[in-house]
């Protein structure tokens, strides 16, 4: 079983470790400005990267769900090939938004760019999977036939 | 394996299309109200959106972890319906928080309630594999000697 | 397939139950302090707790991820008792944030400390798997020959 998942499995430690760098940028960026929690509010650059990490920290269960689905009903190097590009993208979002509000958006609509990519091979992998399974309509066969 | 996985993999996946909805709404509340990232703070309408994609967020980790091991352990077919109950669920907590406060509260205590449900299959589920697994008593078998 | 997970899937439902708790604990603290959603500020005594739940929230999809990837590849019994080691910590966590600030700081790094652990598991893990499915090479093995 474990072959069939780990290149996800090493996408997803990667991704553990690229979330971990944002919670200690915000952690140095708390020292550096002096705002000690539970203040959120500070400086626009306090501000930028305290967000760059929140939005970056709600999109990860997002990321792993459709990583994990399109890697197990659609392909999984394809899948782990995109999560990489997702993680390099989210890392230009947070160095970005760090200098300035405008310079976070190129990166974030790549980002998302992935995400739809990937939501697509689950969706696309999951349907041939209904299909083959209810109906018995195999629809890779019927292409190739 | 896929066929034990693929009811919660659909139900995932639109789990993950319901959460780009909701970041949608936030960012056309962003534009309609003039309120440009980081700020997070506006008038009520405004928070009153965002808080509701932040809270479905928070929750999200914690319904798709229940979804599959109330899938995996107790009843596939049964989790994902009520994976679909929640999902409706957090639709009309969104719809209802955007219109008012108090608006947002039946269809929240209704979601916590089906999570409730999914915890106490997970539980169940685990519990009875525990049983069965260490102890070799099969409930099920009992029940229905 | 089911007892390769069951220790997992144990301490996830109990994870689940802990973010319960920490949900529960905010809204009796809106009620306590008169803090209507969609107020996130208040005094400083809610504004701790609410960080807690947030930055436990926060935590949370990180802290599935390793641990599934931990039990999967290194080994479940010890991903499961690091799982129930970071659940205490969180709750050390959470009742020391409620108490002052400075008093979550023990129980955060602790709990931190054992994340690294579950990520090095976890890498160690898949690494292993990487050498011995691609290289042929099976680094346990050589260590007991």
């Amino acid at each position: 079983m474990l072959d069939q998942i780990h290149l996800l499995a090493a996408v997803t430690v990667l991704g553990v470790l690229e979330q971990a760098y944002f919670f200690l940028q915000v952690i140095y960026a708390r020292r550096a400005f002096g705002i000690s929690p539970p203040k959120i509010s500070g400086p626009p650059e306090f501000e930028r990267i305290f967000r760059a990490q929140v939005n970056s920290s709600e999109y990860f269960p997002i990321f792993l769900a459709v990583l994990w689905q399109a890697g197990l009903f659609f392909h999984q190097g394809l899948a782990a090939a995109l999560g990489l590009l997702y993680l390099y993208a989210r890392y230009c979002y947070f160095k970005g938004y760090r200098t300035s509000s405008s310079e976070r958006l190129a990166p974030i609509y790549f980002s998302a760019g992935v995400l739809w990519v990937l939501i697509a091979a689950s969706a696309l992998g999951i349907l041939h999977f209904f299909l083959s399974h209810y109906v018995g309509l195999n629809v890779l066969q019927l292409l190739t036939a």
